[in-house]
């Protein structure tokens, strides 16, 4: 890689969308496949999400979750059996419809998502009130069939996710699973990818095919945009009455079984990437990033020795203590080049090692987000590097939740709500009759949608009137541009 | 769950089809999926995946290996470029045809093995020498379109397993991968679930398509058949010239890369429950069950609280020193019922507490392959949970490394193949001119193939005639019937 590969040529302010697929392309994070909506995920773009994958899945499994693994295909006549299903994701499957040289005799469909296959097994499963509640979860690859333009992690016909199904006896346990794992995402974006978010609940026109309750949360990236980063779904009996998932209750007698689903996919990399990065490349908080320190000695030929040998020192102290921390020592590269690679690849902390800092016994170090440099005695280093991490993680996370703060508006009338997210983006909050009609007035003008309501249904709308139709208000609406 | 369906019905030595496929629904390894050649993985099965992905996922990265992940589907032109590949792979791939309600223009396969895909990637990125060698690893599912009878993990339509791609300088660093994964395959067999395997290669005609060589590591099951359990291929040039794989030099020369693959699919679950599982159910080597020990206490009225206490206390120091143990303190439940039932699923080692335990501050250990029962101090608990783990895991592998030495036997003529493999199974080697040909007379006569020949190509035949033709022979070929 030259000097000039380096540099990111896009502006994060000006060209957003440029900017981002060139960060994904030079951090080495993606390549665009051969056929379009595809992406080819690298190495350094898959880190992060075993990264993620393991942070998520602990807690998954804390809570009572079990990983299973069901078939990528789903015979379309399965995918019949809930109607909302069917209606929902008919136009964007994709239908394999011959093995080796034969036709086969039903079509199948690439899972775009797999309730219509694991329901019918969970009520196999699923006797007697002792076997509830049952969580099962799975990692994988979907299909959508989307004819959008392909945007890596924000926007591919396959995409990685995990799904979660789960079934229960009633109501209240099957609310309360749906928002332990809305709380579960919540917690990954804030603890983990340094990213605050708004929890709501999705308009009823925009709920997941057959689901009573589609719960979200949205992150509001730089520009102004809202990423939908995970959605869980109370899907009440109806997945149940469909697939026959019923149980003897403690009476003996037959019960409807009430279920959830809840999932996460690779857009969550997407909202990180863009959330944080910068002009000079992808920028990572230390909980997820892969290389969590870059050491940079500096030497002349005559303190070489010394330098690499203190520098060795501290990159196995920072082993020891469990920190992932990469010894830049290549001959052929000089310190700035190295500064740019580093962060390009979105290393959170350098340390800068020249004979100054040895004969000081000390380290110079610098945080990415911001250049900020400071020198620390070499004394107690792994607790020190510890510290920096956090330091760094409150910069990205105040820097997000300050993006936040500043944009949610309040509007009361189209052309205020049009004005205010054409010029600031970010949400708009106003009164909702409910009715999907008045979202389609917004979006006829603009590409803006209602992406959250709250949550509690009862709670009292912002104002007593619709913004669009001046009627009774029934609630809150967010409106949004959206990834 | 009733005491009934808890009993296996089958037998392991007389009906070993039945009894595998009785073993796996009943431990809850799997079920059948609704199209044939599907399976689902139910969390019990899933979870000794997961164990194994750990250990073997672990070693790759220790090497140098780093995942990533690549499409789904493969575009028919991509698969044509290597014309050993659409040979080999062309009648069992699975065809997507349509996105949505539009045909595709160029169908789409779904990977049966995505070197096609990989390749042209790894030649995109690879520019010098420096660039090398490139090590990718991804874990995933694949599909093959075979028409055979459904054999949960052996034989199933999709099947889940990772492939390795890696390129490399030139012809000796590729060998050093082909076999150092070949030795990460043999190490998962011989310490992780207890399956001492043979190390071999392919013949000519049994190749994976486009390879130059495929070794093989081949674990014998005790019915006589042989579990093809891993495959590592030295690939040559030939995808590399198919893909322009080339890079630069240190003189600035052009050089055409040479490539490697190697794949470990769920079929090495099949072989581990196939090899140790007996007539009670599952048996599972502790270095990969779920639960390493189940604690049954066994109480009267009067002496439940102190016996449950004891058990509590135990299940503490176990769980602290990192054993995974599992307190079955049901009330509904007899201990014979809960002993059958942890046998059933496999649990390999069996604490039993009673008041004399208690008085006598001891504990019953009892080991899942055989019964054996030995009463030990309280103290130290889980230092002797582990060296009872070491004893379980050594009787699994004594009992399957009899097995395999048992089983090799010489052969001189077709009559001498064919009777020895009808009466014992296992292996029969004998020597081999390397005509397919010769492997076709055996195989019109019983279901035995050519497994393996010496991974040294110059090793000296085991007689100096082939077996079947009298010609001179070239290698030694080792026989056996295959799952």
């Amino acid at each position: 890689m030259s000097e000039q590969e380096l540099g990111i040529t896009e502006s994060k302010e000006y060209a957003t969308g440029d900017w981002y697929a060139e960060v994904v392309q030079k951090a080495k994070l993606a390549d665009y496949a051969p056929m379009g909506g595809f992406i080819v995920t690298r190495p350094r773009g898959y880190a992060l999400w075993e990264a993620l994958q393991d942070h998520l899945d602990g807690w998954f499994k804390e809570t009572g979750v079990t990983n299973a693994y069901f078939p990528m295909f789903i015979p379309e006549s399965f995918l019949e059996r809930e109607k909302d299903i069917v209606e929902g994701f008919d136009p964007e499957v994709a239908w394999v419809t011959h093995g080796g040289h034969d036709e086969l005799e039903e079509r199948l469909a690439v899972r775009p998502t797999s309730e219509s296959i694991i329901a019918p097994f969970m009520a196999e499963w699923t006797r007697s009130h002792r076997d509830l509640p049952l969580r099962l979860n799975q990692w994988c690859s979907v299909v959508r069939w989307e004819a959008t333009e392909t945007k890596p992690f924000f926007r591919t016909k396959e995409f990685l996710w995990q799904e979660g199904h789960t079934a229960h006896e009633d109501e209240d346990e099957a609310w309360d699973e749906t928002m332990l794992r809305l709380d579960q995402y919540e917690q990954l974006f804030e603890d983990v990818l340094a990213i605050p978010v708004m929890r709501g609940r999705k308009p009823e026109h925009d709920k997941f095919p057959g689901a009573h309750t589609t719960t979200t949360v949205e992150a509001l990236m730089p520009d102004g945009k809202s990423v939908q980063s995970a959605t869980s779904h109370y899907l009440g009996t109806s997945f149940a009455e469909a697939f026959d998932l019923t149980y003897t209750d403690e009476n003996e007698d037959e019960q409807v079984a009430h279920t959830t689903s809840w999932g996460l996919s690779w857009r969550s990399l997407g909202a990180l990437i863009m959330t944080h990065s910068d002009d000079q490349g992808l920028v990572l908080p230390p909980t997820i990033a892969p290389t969590q320190v870059a050491i940079v000695p500096i030497w002349q030929e005559d303190t070489k020795d010394e330098v690499l040998e203190y520098a060795e020192e501290i990159t196995d102290e920072l082993e020891e203590a469990g920190i992932s921390v990469e010894l830049d020592d290549r001959d052929e590269r000089n310190p700035g080049f190295k500064f740019n690679e580093h962060e390009l690849n979105g290393v959170p902390v350098r340390f800068e090692i020249g004979p100054h800092e040895v004969d000081d016994e000390e380290i110079t170090i610098v945080h990415r987000p911001d250049g900020e440099s400071i020198v620390e005695d070499r004394e107690d280093i792994a607790e020190t590097a510890e510290e920096h991490f956090d330091d760094v993680y409150e910069k990205l996370y105040d820097a997000a939740e300050e993006n936040l703060e500043e944009n949610v508006r309040e509007a009361e009338s189209p052309p205020e709500i049009l004005g205010t997210i054409g010029k600031h983006g970010g949400y708009v909050e106003c009164g909702w009759c409910g009715d999907e009609a008045c979202e389609t007035v917004i979006k006829d003008e603009i590409a803006a949608e209602i992406v959250m309501c709250p949550l509690d249904r009862d709670e009292e709308p912002v104002h007593d009137e619709c913004a669009i139709c001046d009627d009774e208000a029934e609630e809150t609406a967010y409106f949004a541009r959206t990834y």
